[in-house]
């Protein structure tokens, strides 16, 4: 099994940005924390400011052999019909992740475009929202 | 480690509503099967369909031992106040969880009052979302 | 033929509670006149102020026997997404009747959660909307 | 007693039109069953896609010896004050009538501006409806 | 000098309609009062309850010789974005009338498609708000 | 007859402010226009502007012999519920005036707060609104 | 192949009105244009200020042999349900044209209750839109 | 006298919830220290997080014999007509008492149903809220 | 202890203004009451109808020796920000009382810019309301 | 004469992403057809993923020799200020097409910041759409 | 060069109120250092807690001999379009400045009135706005 | 001291792009002007129309060496939680800038998403807007 997790705007800030909001952990580092952690699958990595590279990641992962995605949008989430759309027109499963509980912030981080084309949705769980997500997409791919 | 688990109204009907959004497996059958999986737990389960005794519910949890609460508010999500109020109460931490994806239904299912106060928020797996919750829970209870 | 008739918060102080609005029969002196009125059919009635408890009558009416329901939510009409939801989620027809004309009071009794969930729907008769209702249900169910 | 049914813009077409939201019997044969189902109720028809004729014909109603009317306004529910002001100017009670449930319907199908002035009414129960309204009119002419 | 009044739906029941709202005089004899008290100016009087006739009719004025028009659009004021067009669309000034203060009735009567292309407007004077939009014409005519 | 004419803020810029939209003759030029026009009457003018000397005024017209008030509260007339408040609390009549036709510029002044309370509004007819206004008063202290 | 042309109200003022929203040519003129453009199509064309009698139109123009409409509903467009449903109930296609850029204009003119309707929108072209139109038409008969 | 204080959902935890917003003293502690305090009165406390049991609460007080109620309707001060109905409902007078100035929260706590039916309102004095209202009760009951 | 009662525009009219809604007796006469009854207390009173006059006086109460303020800041409760920024400005409490139930006139009462800042609300009872804030205010001034 | 196609986000997907909506053909196909269609016109093609690489190639294509633009936002339809400034920033006109008819689908896609700034819309014609957008054009630039 | 600042309601109290957010330097000692610091301007201050004293002062700024103002219109930004009027009706540029972020406090200080009508607005630096504005006069006067 | 001016979408057509709201003056031209203008700073400017590479940008900065930023989003200031984020998300100040009055434009412009996180917002200065910028960071970094 070989999942893709892709990361939306300013998360490669992640563990220097706001450390009460996010943690003051590095992505790169809980990366290698994920890879260990789940050793039967191929996990790959993606992450850009750019909304249309995201869009363009999303619709190359089926045909590059990633069976399904884990999405963090961040500020995308709330802006981006763009993403959205690209994570309707895949066949593949893609879970939304948010590390914070984007509902006990302010009012624009309340709404999400992508929510309802995704096969799942997690919030509020930090960095652990990933693994979650991880095995909530096994699940999905399984049945 | 003794987790509750907390359904709201209509969730007793579990297997016989609506069975293209929930599914057609009761809630009992799938307790089994929970309690199967995570056997290092005691699991408890509590359904009604009175927002107020899912107040009381709450509210008793940490004084009969349990260590975290899997709630799925069904219809009181979006209209109990009460209820997230009883979730901020308590000390012990609430994951919310959702079997459909509430975001692709009507728009009144787009808000919830007690996300703001949960510990994480899952939605969209289906009954797979209870092992998600638990799963959380146990990573939360550690951390 | 069985049917039920299940009343919402409050409308067990009618004619006591704000006659101009509602008449100053009691409920239980019209409902021996509905008895008289529909000698072919089987009537029962239940009223309760919680509303888990309709939604508890709701959910039980179709194996208790009942062929169709007539349901008047009062207050909660326009607060319970609960009730709504259990109107949807059992199979016998439910007709939605209101005593008032709810569209000539406050705004805040202009919304309903359950219209879209019933089989039909009757306000500003006063009592005899529940009479229309029964004919409604019984013609729904010779269909 | 007389009675006098008004139809608004569309429902000339009846039968024809969306057969799946409005049923496949034309309103003439529908009306021939009315006249037959109250023998004691000289029963009239006036359909018209114009709003100000829906107005004059209201307005012309009691002179012309109506005791009551029907009313179906279709499209003009929710967009004519014109005939709302009608309603609530003449003497004759107006029973509302709306064939297919409204309020599961598009956003713009929730509102009627004629409710408010209306004496009663009844929505979802199909052409029914007109029965129930029939009815409904007669009690509140005894009263 | 030569002024067309056009009225709108409903303003034909006059002197019957909700007396308390519109006083208890009819428009006809209010008229006569009207031609006596201006009697250097050739005065017409026009009532339609159908919007598009209320169209034609503010079209043809300028043609059929008249220098100014009294329009009171009635319940068209607040639903008739065709009306408001013709009045945009001719060249002589309209003075729109309101018989009540529109502003201390229902919220949907606050509201005017036709103002904004009004030469001026007046309400709340009862029936001597047309004369006083006579007058007004009169001065604008004349500048 | 002895009436008052009040001025809300920026009205004594009248002629220097926007011509385009105001005119460009000074409100004590037009008064004595007024005077000279309406000989049987008492005309008294006042300008303020600030909002609590309009409130002042407002009350104590009747105890210095008015018989009515022409008042334009300008910026007040949207912002303003002390001004609105004193007009209701008043005895004698107030006539609201817009020297310009407010529905034809920005949204903020779409709305007036006075109007409610007043004995008729005039609007869009420039200076000669407050000749209209005082007309109207004339008639209703004749009625 | 015969196609039948519909213009809402005030359209009949083409070339008179506004000259700078709409031009300065009359619908006829444009009318001979177009019949001399597209010789192989049997073109008719109906104008009313009625919404009811375009309505009317709409209704009867499949029985009358035509296999396609263009509508320009003009201010119906904005506030007239009953045209829309006309469309929807009807089984030729209508293709819905406007001669300005609506989005580019007044609030008031950026909805539609016709789009969700129709078989394609053409705006902003001018006179042109209705070429366009046709065309459109035209390939969508073909298919 | 004899006077009724109801609380509403989540003031049982009173002392243990939130005491940055609600103090630390428990409601029965508090309501020993009222009864000292107003020894001419006959108190009585009752708690229920069951909307629909404070309906019943409020509906029976007169018939058990008090002259007048305090209630502190918590979350359900937002969310439940029926509560307001039922205030509205009965004969004895209803004063309304927050704890915490709740309009220096979330938005979600601005709003109440029960206002507008209570013959009183009381918030951000603490606990000593409800001393001010059976004073103010008192006041009422003599007046 | 020295207290101070400020109150807003209008209330200088109390007893002659609207009497249904806020009684018929003077401030003047009831400020007398107010003193006998508070015999203890220090009492002085300021009325103005211009908003900055209230500020102005809020930011010297202090100063000139006050402990503690009663203010009814009528109109300017739904419309200033200058007063409850001076509210928040100083540092000796603020309760803002109310005569009438703002909550049951229209929607402009409903909300109020001061409570948020106000050290506590009081509305509904009357005049006693100002009694029930002096309590209120003694108590917090010896917390 | 030389004319540029703009399309946006997830357009390369055409004729894979959900058939339904956007048809099955690719529109590197529909390109060759439309080449091979309007032979007479140089047509180029660009597509892109990134709002701001279709906000640099509008900026550009003036110096590139193109007369106008046939644009297809897609979802930065809905979503971009930049892209519809860029069109309003250049000279050459841009016709905005969309394949599907927008507004019979999500709320979200019925608004276009576009729209405004283009010279001409058309949307609901599938593909021939882009047909309509370029007959467009070159009338506009004919003219 | 002569210029004029005008501070607005409770802007006296700088210094003394909300330290965290207005910093805790006086007005007064501000003042003399901006004099010192702009050598070559003549400065004057005026305060006022009303808003028409605000409004009088801006109308008479030109006469007095002033060359530009710098507004900090504070609670009045919001509030009112008295001060927005004269800022539009004068001739002198008017620079508005806010000491604080108002844009990251409370949603009623999003809001301005004025801005609109201002020659430039400059806000979050603190007192150091007001060097900015004056530098930004200079500027503006200068071209 | 080293400064970067970061560029939103459309500003490189500075000087082409609707010169009456933008001037005509290239930005290059006026960069040169101000460096040499504030000799003793080191300025660097940056332009983009793609949204993540102004993130890029804003996030690279400070490793880059610079002391403070001035940002003119354009056209994401409206539409950009992506680039507001990382505003907030960096450690050294950002003044943000618009040449033009954006209050006095479209609706659309009147909302930011960034200046809740800047250090300081200017607007409506032309380019000036820069220079003051500058200025204000400047005095920022010296605090």
């Amino acid at each position: 099994m070989k999942l893709l997790i892709i990361n939306g705007p300013n998360l490669n800030l992640l563990g220097k940005r706001e450390p009460d909001v996010y943690g003051n952990k590095s992505f790169d580092d809980f990366f290698a924390d994920l890879q260990f952690h789940f050793k039967d699958i191929e996990l790959a990595m993606f992450q850009s400011n750019i909304e249309g590279e995201l869009v363009d990641e999303l619709q190359q992962a089926s045909e590059r052999g990633f069976h399904g995605i884990v999405l963090n949008p961040a500020a995308y989430t709330h802006t981006s019909i763009a993403v959205a759309d690209a994570v309707a027109a895949i066949s593949i499963p893609v879970v939304e992740v948010h590390i914070s509980n984007v509902m006990d912030r302010e009012r624009i981080r309340h709404t999400s475009y992508v929510s309802k084309n995704a096969s799942g949705t997690i919030s509020g769980f930090g960095l652990d929202g990933y693994k979650l997500a991880i095995q909530g997409l096994k699940q999905q791919l399984k049945a």
